[in-house]
C-alpha cells in the first residue's frame, strides 16, 4: 500500500531552525545562555507557535514550556532545550524542539492517530546555572533552596534575580503528571563523530552514560625551588602527574567496551615558577552507562592511590564528588526509531549509547524515554562551528516524526 | 698573642634584627611587601643608623640605600634587602643588612683598619614588582622604561605610583661608581637544610646558580569529554603529564651533581571537569653554576619534545622565558669566609653552591663578590616559620665582620 501518512515538512522544520538561529546570532552560530535577550525571545517563539500544532502553554516559574494537547488518547512527550552554550552551535537544543513541535503539529491534526505530542522546551540544559534546572524541575528532583542558592557560572547572578528580570517571580512551575504521558522523544545532534564516519543518518540511543566526578588531591611539601635538593622533594605536582600516567596505563585492561575517562583541570598549590608545589588536585570523570564498569575502576583509583600514599613522598585522597545517573532507553521506542529509519533513512540507522548527559535521562526517571541522534559534522559541538547538512536534518525529522507515530500507534 | 680586634657585638645585632622585625611583624615571622608602610619605616630606619657607622645616605629614586664613607682606603660595599616575601621570615634580608651595619659600626671606627665597609639595602630583591629591581639598577641594567611598566604582582600597583607615594617621584638613582669598591660582600640565610643537617654554622658560597626558565606548550584538539572515544583523543593534559614523568625519568643521567628543575605551574585550556584538554602548558625551570650542563639539558628537553611530537598525538614546544646568569664567588673572599670561621666558628663551615638567587649575583657582574650563610632551622624559608638560632646569628655576624677585615687588609 501506498504511504499515504502526512510527513514532516522539511522546509518548514529548517525554516523553524533559521528563525530561532536568527535569535541570538554569533558567526554561524549563536550566544544564547539561559535568560539571555536572545533566549527571552525564544522561549516567546515557542509560546506563540504552540496554537498551530494544537497545543496550550506558557513558560512556567523556573522557565520551562510545556505545550498540553485536549486531544483525546495516548499523550507523548517530546523536545529538548533552546538556550545555548556561550559561543555555541545552532543545533545543540532547538533541534529537538523543532523536530518536537514538527510532530505535533504533522500528529494532533491527524484524525487517524489517536492521542497526541506535547512539546517541552527545558530551561537550562546547558547549566548556566544549575544541573539540568529545568528537566529536574519537571519530574520534582529540585527543590526552592536550589534555586535559591542557583547563581550564573559566567558572571554570578543569581538566578532569581534573573527569573524576576523574566517576569516569572512568583510563578508555579510545572510538574510532571504521574500517567499523562506514555514516554518522552528527544532528537539531539550526536556531538561525536560516530555517525559521520559510518556515514549514517541517525543513531538510536541505547542508553545515556552516567557521569561520575572526582577530585584527586596530592599532599606534598612546598619548598624553595632553588636550594631544595632533589633528593628530599615532595613533589605533589610530579605526584600527579604519574597518577595521570598511571591511570592511563591501567584503566584500559579495567574498563568497559566503551568507557570514557577525562582529566579536565590541573591546578597546583601555590603554582609559582620558584616554588616546589606542596599541593595538587586534578579534576577527573568517568562515563559509562554500566555501574558495575565504574564500582570497578573506582576500585581500582582507591588501590592506585593507597599504593602511591604507602609508597610516598607524597600522599593522594580520591573524593567522589558526584554520582552518575545512567539512563537505560526503552526498547520500544528504541525499535520504533529503527522501524523509521528503515522506512525513510534506508536503514543508515546505529544503536549506540550516548556519551553526553540530556534532558531525557531525567525524563526517564518517571516515564520511559528514547533518544534519536542527527550527525554532526566533523563531531564538532559547544562551538558555533557546529553543524549538521540540510539533508540529514531534513531526514532526522522525518524519522522522528514516524517515530512518534510508531509509538502513539502502539 | 691575643685577639684584641674589636668583634661584631652579639646583642647589638639582635636587637636591630628585632626592631627590625618589629616593623610589620606577622606571627613570628614580618609581612613586608616592597614599598608597604613597615617596608618604608625599615628603610627610614636604616638611614637613620648610618651616621652611627661613619656612613652618610639616603633612599634613592628606585628605593636603593647606600651608605657612603669618606674615610682614606679601600672600599668594601655589603649589605642585602629589608623587604620580605607576603607573610615571609624576619630574617630573609635583614640579616645580610645588619650584618654589613655591624661591620661598618666596628670597622669603620677602627683605625687600625685601613678603609671602610659601606652598607646597602637593595630594593625589590624579593620581586614584588620586577625581578632583583633594586641591585641591577645600581649596576646600570634598569631603564626608565622598565620601572615605567612594572607593578606590583600582588595588587597590580603601578611602581610609579608606589614611588610617588613614598615620595620619589624624581629623585635620582645611584649607580655603582667603577673602581670605588674592591668588592660585595652578602650575608644571607642558607633557605635549605644542608648546613642544619652537617651542624654546621657558616656556608661559604662558591658560586650563585642562574635559574633558566621554559614555558612548555602542548597542543592536542578541545572535544568533548563524554562523546568523544579514547581512542581519537588528542588530549593536551596528558601529553603534559607523561613529558614531565619523562624528565623525571631521563633527567638525573644527564644533570650535574647538583642540578635541581622544577615544575612551579600547570594549565590546562579550557580547564572544565566535562572537555578534553586541547592544550596545556607548563612553566619548568632548571638551576645550576655551569652553563654546560644547562646546555646539555635543553638538548634532551628537545630531543624529548621532538620525539612527542613526531610521536602525537599532541606536538610540544619548548620556549626559553629567561636565560640563567650564574655567577663564580672570588675565591678571595671564600678564603677570608673560612678563615673567619676557622677563627671564630671553630672551622664548622662547608664551601657550597647557593640555589636561591641573590642580589650579590648583580653585584658579581661589576666587582669581585662573595657571601656567607648562617643555617635555616628546617631549611625553612619565605614562611612566617622562617628561623635561625641566636647563636648561629651572632656567630655569623662575628664571622662576617673578620672576613670583613681580613678583605679590607688584602
Amino acid at each position: 500500500m501506498p504511504d499515504t501518512k502526512p510527513h514532516a515538512n522539511g522546509e518548514r522544520v529548517l525554516a523553524d531552525l533559521h528563525a530561532l538561529r536568527a535569535l541570538g546570532a554569533y558567526k554561524t552560530g549563536v550566544h544564547k545562555p539561559t535568560f539571555s535577550e536572545p533566549h527571552r525571545q525564544s522561549l516567546d517563539w515557542l509560546v506563540r507557535k504552540l496554537p498551530d500544532a494544537g497545543l496550550t502553554g506558557a513558560i512556567d516559574g523556573i522557565g520551562n514550556i510545556v505545550g498540553k494537547s485536549a486531544k483525546p488518547g495516548p499523550k507523548l512527550l517530546a523536545g529538548s532545550h533552546l538556550e545555548s552554550q556561550n559561543y555555541a552551535g545552532w543545533l545543540d537544543g532547538p533541534l529537538g524542539v523543532v523536530y518536537a513541535l514538527e510532530a505535533a503539529r504533522v500528529l494532533n491534526a491527524d484524525p487517524s492517530v489517536k492521542g497526541a505530542v506535547e512539546v517541552a522546551a527545558w530551561v537550562d540544559e546547558e547549566g548556566h546555572f544549575g544541573s539540568f534546572l529545568g528537566s529536574r524541575s519537571y519530574v520534582g528532583q529540585v527543590g526552592e533552596a536550589e534555586i535559591d542558592t542557583a547563581r550564573d557560572r559566567t558572571n554570578g547572578r543569581a538566578m532569581r534575580d534573573a527569573l524576576a528580570d523574566m517576569g516569572l517571580a512568583g510563578r508555579p512551575r510545572i510538574a510532571s503528571e504521574p500517567g499523562r504521558h506514555i514516554g518522552y522523544l528527544e532528537a539531539h545532534i550526536e556531538q561525536g563523530d560516530t555517525l559521520e564516519s559510518g556515514k549514517l543518518a541517525i543513531g538510536v540511543v541505547t542508553s545515556i552514560v552516567g557521569i561520575w566526578q572526582y577530585r584527586i588531591t596530592f599532599t606534598g611539601e612546598q619548598n624553595h625551588a632553588g636550594t631544595t635538593r632533589m633528593a628530599v622533594r615532595k613533589d605533589a605536582g610530579l605526584a600527579l602527574a604519574k597518577f595521570c600516567v598511571a591511570i592511563d596505563e591501567q584503566f584500559p585492561a579495567a574498563c568497559g567496551p566503551r568507557t570514557v575517562w577525562t582529566t579536565g583541570r590541573i591546578t597546583l598549590d601555590p603554582g609559582a615558577p620558584s616554588i616546589i608545589p606542596g599541593g595538587a588536585e586534578m579534576l577527573f570523570q568517568i562515563r559509562d552507562d554500566d555501574p558495575s564498569v565504574i564500582a570497578r575502576l573506582e576500585q581500582l583509583l582507591d588501590t592506585m592511590a593507597d599504593e602511591v600514599s604507602a609508597r610516598g613522598p607524597c600522599t593522594v585522597i580520591v573524593e567522589k564528588i558526584r554520582t552518575g545517573a545512567p539512563a537505560m532507553m526503552n526498547a520500544g521506542f528504541q525499535d520504533a526509531i529503527e522501524a523509521a529509519s528503515k522506512a525513510l533513512a534506508g536503514g543508515r540507522s546505529l544503536r549506540m549509547p550516548s556519551g553526553a548527559g540530556h534532558d531525557a535521562q531525567m525524563l526517564a526517571t518517571v516515564m520511559p524515554a528514547g533518544m534519536l541522534f542527527v550527525p554532526s559534522i566533523g563531531g564538532i559541538s559547544h562551538h558555533w562551528t557546529e553543524n549538521t547538512d540540510d539533508a540529514d536534518i531534513v531526514t532526522g525529522a522525518q524519522v522522528f516524526v514516524d517515530a512518534c507515530r510508531r509509538i502513539l500507534a502502539r
